[in-house]
């Protein structure tokens, strides 16, 4: 793969950056009365204002030649008619596949397309028998909460939009688990009602430490406490690509889930790695999850590339984050509703394209995946925007916000809203002028993207999700690297297995490095 | 100030920075059998490894001649002795004297260190009255909820400790409300029976935008729900500095606990605004808090700097951030524990640094504060580790581990501890040699401290906040910026007043940017 550096088009922008890191955001307005027409997208329901960006329109067409000259149209075709692009792992990405509604034209293979539909049948059946208390617990009690123990991707996505979405939730409760140091396990087992829950054991391999250790406990847990020889085949339900470890646990593979090799774990939450979600909220509102993202899909395939809104938010992270060196992004959502999006954009974004070889193995010549973090808003206001308005780094803002509150919501969204574009304008404005200290200065030009949902529904929250999965889609295609591999994971679970019994005590610390000999000791000695 | 650029020992650290950046960690392992006793400090129960640092023993010199040259010692006798030192808002700053046990020596004078007993005493009265139901609800039902409202400092820290703790809770259930958006506080009120709830209203000016518009409602809920004319005067206190307009709510002034112009809104949790934290904890474990942050500040004010554990992980951090340019940290706790710990110190870090100007209003002639952020792990090495293994940037990571889990808890402490020891290991090894491919291998040579607390208990929680306070201290000595101002934030709050009638509707948008222009418009549009 060329090296972005080698292109003559990221050479044409390189040439430019100090004119665009100078670029009075507030002078593009002045100059444009249509800038914000002009640069801003809408996908049904879904808008995206990056008018706030340094960007003329002239640098725009220098990043759409980048984006041109790295053939990310092409790379996205290549994932969405199934070609094996996560070449490191030899598959294929087809996430997308999952979210062609049932009998519509879609991109994969008819194959694949009847597995999808299949499987979405098969969830959205026994989601309705465990919804409908005609599929109950081994001693004939409905059941009312679900325990979801799952970890990574197999956690984080249903966890946020169950956490979203949750005035919408009329099914069980669901309880999510993924660390394995006990705490979310003994409150959820504590919240629940043993005869009338369901354990979802979610894992890919059927193998990773965490989720079979708290799977092995709520096993217990399960045969201790309900008096059906049973429960185990009835009540907890595998999602996993492992049916071998399903039958061998004495769990019922046919009310096994499957997990395919072509849905990467962060990518996931649409396949029935979403179940918990489904039983949540019932079937109709997963396929409104899946219409919404399938609608980005679609006008991501589709929509020329400066009117594609997952190409422009690509387009314009790899402008602050390779091109300006911003090398941290803050996302803030003004709904406690998505107090979970940065941690799910942390694995999104950062486990896709926190890599430093491109596809070819060689190292990349520029800056991959920026941290990124946040908090909601109003509270991040009183906590680290201080920084973004007077730090010494120009840190680029995702704001996120819903123009409907969610059904029989109160609280003040005129409010919450005034402060939601107030800063947004505040980070570009700056506060200049007489009378003002130089404590009290702000220098400005700092830049953002709002993102205004309709509503927080189903529908807008999966194009939401869509969105920012094609955005480190069309990073990783600029910056020429897979972003559906994650190998720097292995090496610190392997480190673990071999630091475990001598932890335990059973094994001598030869060969440690005195950090990790030293730790060990002090671990041992005080916990006595 | 004498800029940081300009001081000989910057110079002589900058001059070495390539030779700091390259510096391989484990050969300093190599070297030095006694590395780690040697780079690791402990103070009471609470451990910090910084021996995975590139900071070899002439390093550390450097860095110790920076500090000294920046005078740190200075500075904390002066903030410890109660000077002026918020210079830009005349005030001193004392938090460290809300630590301060009773009858026991302080730094502070006798007035502040008498209105400090006086308000703990007020407070554990009212407490205990609270906790043992002999002060009850306004129709006589004992205090079994409590509704904190408040924001930014008002609220992030007690909800770190209450959540840190929960498994030592014995009084009322706290619910904690920040924001605007009605999530929480409605949230708050279903779980409450509002005749057995006390309301605690948050803000040194009673005048916070969300915190006053949160109590209102709340108070309307009381008014509503409880059959008993003094509902507010009995079940709702206030803590704040501005009692003329407790008084004008109705609300008892008698009842009201006092916040000082001494004490930050982020360094507050330790005065009166930890109150929701006794109710939840008993007096006692408010006061273990207070012993274990002053065990810190001892430690601070006393310990010679090369083995001063503030100084030196405020040392790190400059290091870091600063001369090799890392401008993002992770912050990852091995227990859902501390879940909010990264959210908290994202406030602590980057509201106090997050600064661009000197205590003489010029210009700083380097980087502050750096972004902060994190999840906990193992959930964090399944979504963002990824990006701190095989990222182009070099992400520092402070680890946090716990060596004796809470009392009544289960999970796998060993499995934990190991993963949480192999992350250190393994960001430090990498992974090279043969039969690996590129994207295989892991860099390696990643920096991390681990701070390993004996136990996750009331005192310990309190030295390791104290700590990162008082990092936060150190590097504004060396930074030579003020800590304890936070003029960033109001230009925002004046743009969403400004703004607030506009997106109501009464009020044309002249004269707005058209970005501002068009969210509003859009959002007007979409509310319908």
């Amino acid at each position: 793969m060329t090296p972005l550096t080698s292109t003559p088009e990221w050479q044409a922008l390189h040439s430019d950056r100090a004119a665009i890191e100078d670029q009075s955001i507030a002078a593009l307005f002045a100059d444009d009365p249509d800038r914000f027409t002009d640069f801003s997208i809408t996908v049904d329901g879904l808008l995206l204002d990056y008018s706030k960006q340094p960007i003329s329109r002239a640098v725009r067409e220098q990043l759409l030649a980048v984006a041109r000259a790295r053939n990310v149209a092409a790379q996205r075709d290549a994932m969405l008619t199934g070609q094996r692009i996560n070449r490191s792992e030899d598959r294929a990405v087809l996430h997308t596949a999952l979210r062609v509604p049932a009998g519509a034209p879609g991109w994969a293979d008819a194959t694949i397309a009847r597995d999808v539909t299949a499987t979405r049948s098969r969830m959205a059946e026994l989601a309705t028998a465990i919804r409908e208390r005609q599929r109950t617990g081994a001693t004939g009690k409905p059941i009312e909460h679900v325990i979801n123990i799952g970890i990574g991707g197999s956690d984080l996505g249903p966890r946020l939009v169950l956490e979203a979405l949750a005035p919408l939730s009329d099914g069980p409760r669901v309880h999510f688990v993924a660390n394995i140091d006990g705490v979310e396990l003994q409150q959820a087992m504590a919240a629940c009602d043993p005869e009338r829950t369901l354990v979802l054991v979610v894992s890919k391999s059927f193998g990773t430490v965490e989720t079979m250790a708290n799977a092995h406990e709520a096993m217990a847990w399960l045969r201790r406490c309900v008096p059906a020889d049973d429960v185990l085949a009835r009540q907890v339900l595998a999602v996993t690509a492992n049916l071998d470890s399903v039958r061998a646990l004495g769990l019922d593979p046919d009310l096994a889930l499957p997990m395919r090799d072509w849905v990467g774990g962060r990518y996931s939450l649409w396949s029935a790695v979403g179940f918990s979600i489904m039983l949540g909220l019932g079937p109709a509102a997963f396929e409104a999850l899946l219409d919404g993202a399938h609608v980005m899909d679609r006008h991501f395939a589709e929509a020329p590339l400066e009117s594609n809104m997952p190409v422009m938010l690509g387009l314009v992270s790899v402008l602050n984050a390779t091109l300006l060196g911003r090398r941290s992004q803050a996302v803030v959502p003004y709904t406690e509703r998505l107090g979970r999006l940065s941690a799910y954009l942390q694995q999104l974004l950062m486990e896709s394209n926190g890599k430093s070889v491109d596809t070819d193995g060689d190292a990349v010549s520029l800056s991959t995946a920026a941290a990124v973090w946040g908090q909601t808003g109003t509270p991040g206001q009183h906590a680290f925007f201080q920084a973004l308005h007077q730090g010494t780094d120009v840190v680029p803002v995702d704001f996120v916000g819903v123009a409907r509150p969610v059904a029989g919501e109160k609280g003040d969204p005129l409010e919450l809203t005034a402060h939601l574009f107030a800063q947004g304008q505040a980070l570009m404005q700056g506060r200049w002028g007489e009378g003002l200290s130089a404590m009290q200065r702000c220098p400005g030009n700092r830049p953002s993207n709002t993102l205004l949902l309709r509503a927080l529904d189903a529908r807008r929250l999966g194009s939401l999700i869509a969105l920012y999965e094609h955005r480190a889609f069309v990073e990783a295609a600029v910056w020429g690297i897979n972003a559906f591999d994650q190998f720097g994971v292995e090496l610190g679970k392997g480190l673990a297995a071999d630091l475990k019994p001598i932890i335990a005590g059973g094994l001598e610390p030869a060969g440690l490095d005195g950090s990790t000999a030293g730790l060990i000791a002090r671990y041992r000695h005080w916990r006595g």
